[in-house]
């Protein structure tokens, strides 16, 4: 099976184990007996999902380590996908971003109120650690570890959870911040796919700290350079709302010469594997997918 | 060590692990990095507490069962209670109760405001389930099963976060709501105990819910017979929110009367055990303090 259909057949069962799929019959009652608007909500906020970079990164690094659990590997690259749809609806919250938008859709909140919107960011949390442990049943020796890797990287003090929590300080440290709100979870996604197949995830953690460095970039430059309608949710943001932005400070050229440079940085981070190559495969085609030639590069050098 | 000590310092150990513990000299910056509002707010929620009913029901019947994992046991117990903590901080959110006061001060959204709040109770679950695992670092074989229970009681579909969500439904199924509003995370902390000594936590679900089901309407009786001193938070919320409430369906007598009802078949419920005297005693104090003669009952045939 390709990483795509591993990775979107690992979410919907992850959907199924918690009662969370849609009833057989559309508009039949849901027999687990879930309130049907979270249940709705919760399903809103995973399906359909984005470029699924992070379960393709987990899944990637799994596999240059000899994937030598796959059942587990789909735990974990699902269990991380269901913590970055947590934070998204959280982070869309009228109380953070106010954002109407996500994915080119209604956010959680625009759809289903305040309310559901938070009660699905806690069931996504939740849910990702019972797939976790789920995907552990008949093997539980990784899972203390992936359990305390993934709450490592999502909570406090430094993972997504803290991230979001700079931005109520007063005096922030940009390298923290950036680490926590965007690296933590992309180095959780290259370490968690290592302690999946059994391996060493110490070795990993740069690769997936390059990149999600990387992305931050990324995020500041299309925020800029591409429209609401590209982008799938409102542009201009970081602007609007005064955020800290490479794109602000660099300015566009600069910004991309940055984020090329940081791509760079994670390639050079893969450490020496069966998988190697495709690795780097991986990294170029999502370098082109997040500052496209046509798009951003040639604006770039219009402007 | 006594139970009480026991749990608290469970509940230390556990936001040590956490990096959320104070740092050593008040006002030093912290060591961990962790943003400080964030870490303040977590700490208000968890210390100090209220009566640590779920964590010592937990550690009850894990004694129940010979406790042979401790430090297993105090790792589940921590882990109730913090997402008991977590559920408290969302639900005084201003989307839901509004609630400014609990456990007699500020709520976290009107200490930290409603940022604060939100991040306080995704990092309050994230660090549950990490708590969970460290306690399981050197014995696994349980963990699985102690992680699947407990996202189940807390999550979808019928866990603490699914009681919340029926409040936003046109329709409401009032058992369905109160099982899985309190009762589930009853039920988790007898059938916790029981799993993490290494029991069938099947036999301990029934007397967990019954004393759910009790609180539940010890809750409501509370809201109507206290004073807003005396009970911490603001009283007379379930007629101003017109929430469902059987003191206000059966009169503070008739209440009463039930809550005793559910008491009897809850201690009924225990399962044939060592520790079987101990439990009904433990009932039988919590009986007294949720509805206590001088405050409520003797009110309750004055009127």
């Amino acid at each position: 099976m390709n990483a795509h259909d591993r990775i979107e057949e690992a979410l919907l069962s992850a959907l199924v184990l918690g009662s969370l799929a849609p009833p057989a019959a559309a508009g039949a009652a849901d027999p687990a007996g879930c309130p049907p608007k979270l249940q709705a909500a919760v399903r809103h906020a995973v399906f359909p999902g984005g470029a699924r970079i992070r379960p393709q990164l987990c899944l990637a690094v799994a596999r240059a380590c000899g994937d030598s659990d796959p059942r587990l590997t789909d735990a974990a690259a699902a269990a991380i996908e269901l913590l970055h749809c947590a934070s998204l609806v959280h982070d869309d919250l009228p109380c953070f971003d106010d954002a109407a938008l996500r994915r080119g859709v209604a956010s959680v909140h625009a759809a289903y109120g305040e309310r559901i919107a938070v009660l699905t960011g806690d069931a996504l949390i939740v849910l990702a650690f019972q797939v976790l442990a789920h995907g552990a049943e008949h093997a539980p020796q990784r899972l203390p570890a992936l359990v305390s890797l993934l709450a490592r990287r999502v909570g406090a003090p430094t993972g997504i959870v803290a991230g979001q929590a700079w931005e109520c300080e007063p005096f922030v440290a940009l390298p923290a911040y950036h680490r926590a709100k965007t690296g933590s979870l992309f180095s959780a996604c290259t370490e968690a796919g290592a302690l999946a197949a059994g391996a060493d995830p110490q070795v990993w953690q740069a690769f997936g700290l390059c990149l999600g460095e990387a992305y931050q970039v990324a995020d500041d430059i299309r925020d800029v350079a591409f429209t609401t309608d590209l982008l799938g949710k409102p542009n201009g943001r970081d602007l609007a709302l005064c955020r800290p932005s490479s794109a602000t400070e660099l300015g566009l050229s600069g910004a991309i010469a940055h984020f090329d440079q940081l791509m760079a940085r994670a390639v050079d981070a893969i450490p020496p594997c069966a998988g190697a190559a495709a690795l780097r495969a991986l990294a170029r085609a999502e370098s082109e997918r997040l500052v496209p030639q046509a798009t951003v590069r040639d604006l770039a050098l219009a402007a």
